[in-house]
């Protein structure tokens, strides 16, 4: 299941940056899961990681190498399995993952950022993986991005992928980024994988902060389960080939242009991660209005998203408001003057000043609950911060799906 | 579904408590769906309700009342609407209740405490719930608990109930409980709804430190689905009928027996609470260890209960102890060395300090993850605090269940 129709739109290759993908067989023979991003020399690369306390010897490893300030040449990026909760030996598969690849193609070893996702807790089958590394070595070209689409996918049921151009001082710019994740989904710091990719010049200090600005209000606002992933990471890749001056400045148009696309591009992903998040019927915006600050809108609007009462009632499209009502009262807030509490579907009022609105209809909110794309806005009364996070239903399907995830 | 047999042990009636059950249609017809508790003059009793602050009309009337100081003589209890989120009409019907049954029995309408169980947001239909008072008032007897764990059922499949005697002073004091839950169950005060008696006396003071303090250790110690309920309450009655003296010293042996015995009643009524969760069919014992505090114990152990990974792995008998493992990781406590966690299924031990134990084999797991009753035990190394929670796996009969709630 998924939300609304698949369809990938033109992905435009951003020069400086090759994929090659292989079939290595990591967990199913047959089945791309294997994949190179090859970057050109003095490209510069920020990234962002999950901040689960358990995470994956690969993040430890990518986190460390791009710390190195050794130029990022590499990534590589299996699925079928997570390389997580494998202590010492998973930190030794993950480096010498990098190692074999640096080999190949005559770089260092921390000029690579390796990447996995999957099942936890087992070993990677290291022989069949850098048998693989050759084979995706053998692929690469600069209009992969759509195969590497489907390389990193597990148990996602759509490629994710987007391009985004604009044109500045008379070039056209390109952004280019592809994501998977569908369970183990409430991201802190970063989605599960996201590559991103832009031929703009820009310094490595401003592209890290339109990563993790653009990260904020993107795959840190969707959840599907609340599971936050071991595996967490997202790229994005400054390639520098556009012909145009660089960007060292927050106040140059480049700037402004290229935190715009990127948030855009980011936030497109986000939300395809969500309309494909396992089982899901329905794709949910939860919008908290009026509270405090940001901190007690994001709790308000993930205590709605996050209940498997109001998730089942999506998936069942049945109006059953009282369910959102209480998740709004149980929210771990400071204190709530319900009184002054107002919530919509869509543009539907249900609950004005903490009751029943006088004027609503069962009708009108059964009519809300059957579309597949459904807006909560809850307005709190406390306050002037805003926030607006996207989520899914929780279904029978999602239950079938983890339960047989490793069968 | 539900976990382990039904049995309902005997059940002793309490002297100076009498319960009258009446069908009086409420969601449906011919279902028993309204108690009333005769409880003698001269009687204390003590109660915690839901900390939701969308709490529901009866629960701010029951509050009021039992705070006036005029000794309580009835309870009212309907099932099939809950009063939530009613607004101004919703306090006037939990009052109007109260002041009708107060009238047929000549007492004043604040020794009156009312309880709701159901759907959230419809209006009482007080027509129907006051014709049905004087049936319930006809039907008054010492030796109805049985009856009563029956008339309070929503969403239950089983009626929850224990009784538990010990001697003192060569007199029988009796405990007798019942209870109600299986969905929105995440009690923080108190449960769905509890009602519990015992004859012996016992001033106001020290009945509300024995219910406030067991309660803390049993009904806020469940979860269900993390859900917070807006009706959540449990009352404990003291007729004080039993001739020994009064208890009023902590440092009494009647506190002491009284404090375990209460103890031990509402313990297994949460427990069946548990048992019968919506669409259960795994009864999950969560266990954390060597946490710096009871808090971050906690957090810790309801991260794991309440994800819909570790859930779904219980349900489908999945020895996927990487969603445990990611689920300590994720949890909000300040600083963790993973190196130092260890993590079991009943006695077998998977992680050993912070990686797959060696002498771990898949088998041994899945034996464990077969059975109907299942404990997982954390030891997290960073101090001495231990906690214990017990919670569900999540089945798609939860979901199902609760998609055709309202239907």
């Amino acid at each position: 299941m998924a939300v609304g129709h698949e369809t990938l739109s033109q992905l435009f290759p951003v020069n400086g940056v090759s994929i090659g993908i292989a079939c290595a067989g990591i967990k199913k023979p047959n089945r791309r899961d294997l994949v190179i991003f090859d970057i050109a020399p003095g490209s510069q690369v920020a990234g962002v990681f999950t901040k689960n306390k358990f995470c994956a010897a690969p993040v430890h490893v990518a986190k460390k190498h791009l710390a190195s300030g050794e130029g990022i040449r590499f990534l590589v990026i299996n699925t079928g399995n997570a390389n997580a909760g494998t202590g010492r030996q998973g930190m030794e598969d993950a480096i010498e993952t990098c190692t074999r690849l640096a080999a190949i193609r005559n770089v260092g070893t921390h000029q690579v950022l390796p990447f996995s996702t999957g099942v936890i807790g087992e070993n990677l089958p290291m022989d069949r993986l850098l048998a693989g590394l050759p084979n995706a070595v053998e692929t690469l070209e600069v209009d992969n991005w759509e195969d590497a689409a489907y390389g990193i996918m597990t148990t996602d049921t759509r490629p994710k992928a987007i391009s985004a151009q604009f044109q500045y001082q008379g070039e056209i710019i390109t952004v280019t980024g592809i994501a998977k994740g569908s369970g183990m989904i409430k991201p802190n710091m970063a989605t599960m994988l996201g590559f991103v990719a832009t031929d703009a010049p820009v310094t490595q200090l401003l592209l890290q902060k339109i990563l993790s600005e653009a990260n904020e209000q993107s795959f840190n606002r969707i959840t599907v389960d609340g599971d936050t992933s071991t595996n967490d990471a997202c790229i994005l890749i400054a390639t520098g080939k556009a012909a145009v001056p660089c960007c060292d400045s927050e106040d140059s148009d480049l700037y402004r242009f290229l935190k715009k696309t990127v948030g855009e591009v980011l936030l497109f992903l986000a939300q395809a991660i969500v309309r494909d998040g396992e089982g899901a019927t329905k794709f949910v915006t939860v919008v908290v209005n009026e509270a405090r600050n940001s901190a007690e809108a994001l709790e308000v609007a993930y205590t709605i998203a996050h209940s498997p009462l109001v998730k089942t009632a999506f998936s069942a499209s049945d109006a059953n408001w009282g369910r959102i009502l209480a998740a709004v009262g149980r929210s771990q807030i400071e204190e709530l003057d319900v009184n002054r509490v107002s919530i919509w579907l869509d543009d539907v009022r249900i609950v004005h000043n903490g009751q029943r609105d006088d004027k609503y209809t069962e009708e009108q909110g059964s009519k809300v609950m059957a579309q597949e794309e459904i807006r909560i806005t809850v307005s709190l009364g406390q306050g002037e911060a805003s926030e607006r996070i996207y989520t899914t239903d929780l279904s029978a399907e999602y239950v079938r799906i983890n339960a047989e995830y490793r069968t």
